[in-house]
């Protein structure tokens, strides 16, 4: 067995994520640190550098063993241009900053940035539930819902580098107010504030199941606990993920007409739900797409789990080669 | 000067076009013929053999001259595979026929075909208001409203080769019933239909200026005369102009979000009526998309006019090589 190893990094707003992976997507080895500790790209290099170096020890692999390191961060970025435009919940000055020359300067081996969503999507695609196919469209379902787009085994990334972004796909005029500051995005009905938001709707209107679970968890309400009530066999509950299912439908609707994917990988948090609302998903995918397209695409549960971030990190440097 | 040329058939529900194209994109040659002289598989050959034969002796090459042959159809097509899955306004068993295999056998030279908006899409991304560009969405309006992609300089076809279907992205949910049986599609609003039906209820609310216009056109509206009372600068009329560039704005901005297109090239005969909706539209994206792909895209004009079914067609050869 080969021993080079490609490190992915995981960067979100609590954690930073670092995994060895293999040339077959398996993740031998990672550690977590806490983002608080490296906010700046001074700080964060030192991490990732240190990570790599313990994560090496621990493997018993030279540092030349690794091919490359893939780092994947919430916010916007130019992936091509290896550019940050801003990211999401890290303060310290990264507007700008080229992190892919930084990473590559101290680091002495290939890397690549994107943002964490994209990473996913070209990780799911190659060795998730995408595995397979040539085009692929990734959603994930969380706090924010966002979107990476695999075509012809390449990801999108568009001239400004941003593509992807289905969470701000308008699905209703005049709907309600999205964390953008545009009304009726998908985002504002199917991210964890849309669904909290009709559960507190249910409440007010007398549901009582709903009630008693927010009360038990100190009157905070989420998503899973909106999936504990339809297990259950809640009414309000279910009927709260069917329209989750109808308002995504919708959305991907247009997407099975405009890239006609072969696979819909649904992932993130949210997608936890996913037996409560993946027949109303399908269904309505097939009710508002072409019947060819709509046809060819399987829509599916992602894969990776929690060590997604990490492989998809590490299929970035891999895509460059 | 090479004498090559490639043929580029435009195979519509009223005429068929063939020209011959310079590896420049200039059509040096053209014929029309009818189509309804050839709607079936065997008659079409016939017609687009017999007219390559006189636009070679007109043009004084030989037949081996010809580098290939591009067909352009309006209809659902699986261009990869070469085969039609069915045509819009032509009768006569097309349903499954691999015309690009047909084509080869009685040509004897590299054939594709695609649907029409298609090679139109990458007609004018390679000779037209696409040029120069990476990424580029092509739209049609006309009574349908159409789209086709390029990424990275290639068409995106899909798994089911009828990616670019943007006509029926939802725009309202419970809006105007759609020629294809949904409601709120974009053709719905800004095909021919949506703007004619929007122009009687101008009439009925009382509008003179399109009033007359009708009865002076035998009661006929077209978007050509809401576009000349809106030049005459009736109110009403422009202001249909404007709902024109929401609904189109409101659609491009997901696909800005989406795709992240360096141009997006808005082509087709209700493009005549540009000067009274782009500014509109060009607003409507800004507000909806996020800033940074908004701002790295331009909305701009198509370019090749008549002659763009012919240079998409002869492009389908060149894109194969």
């Amino acid at each position: 067995m080969s021993r080079s190893v490609t490190v992915g990094v995981d960067f979100g707003g609590t954690n930073i994520k670092v995994g060895c992976v293999t040339p077959r997507g398996r993740v031998v080895r990672r550690l977590v640190l806490p983002t608080r500790a490296h906010t700046t790209p001074e700080t964060f290099l030192d991490g990732v550098e240190g990570a790599i170096a313990r994560l090496c020890a621990a493997l018993t692999i030279r540092r030349s063993q690794v091919r490359g390191v893939g780092v994947g961060v919430a916010g916007l970025v130019d992936g091509s241009r290896g550019v940050i435009y801003r990211l999401v919940n890290v303060p310290g000055g990264w507007e700008g900053v080229a992190l892919r020359r930084l990473l590559e300067r101290r680091l002495r081996c290939p890397c690549a940035i994107e943002n964490d969503v994209n990473a996913v999507a070209l990780g799911e695609w190659r060795f998730g539930a995408g595995r397979g196919t040539r085009h692929s469209v990734y959603v994930t379902l969380g706090t924010g819902v966002g979107g990476g787009l695999v075509v012809d085994g390449k990801l999108v990334r568009g001239i400004a580098g941003t593509a992807g972004e289905i969470g701000h796909t308008g699905v209703r005029l005049n709907g309600p107010r999205c964390a953008c500051g545009r009304r009726g995005c998908l985002e504002a009905f199917v991210g964890t504030a849309g669904i909290v938001r009709r559960a507190r709707q249910a409440i007010r209107a007398g549901n009582r199941p709903l009630e008693r679970l927010a009360a038990r968890h100190g009157g905070r309400l989420s998503p899973e606990l909106v999936s504990r009530a339809a297990r259950a066999g809640d009414r309000a509950a279910r009927e709260i993920w069917q329209e989750v299912g109808c308002y995504l439908g919708a959305a991907l609707a247009n997407v099975v007409n405009l890239l006609s994917p072969e696979r819909i990988v649904i992932g993130g948090g949210v997608a936890g739900a996913w037996p409560w609302f993946r027949g109303r998903l399908r269904a309505t995918v097939r009710e508002l797409a072409f019947a060819v397209p709509a046809r060819a695409c399987q829509i599916v549960r992602a894969q990776l789990g929690d060590d997604a971030g990490i492989i998809g990190g590490a299929m970035l440097v891999e895509e460059g080669r």
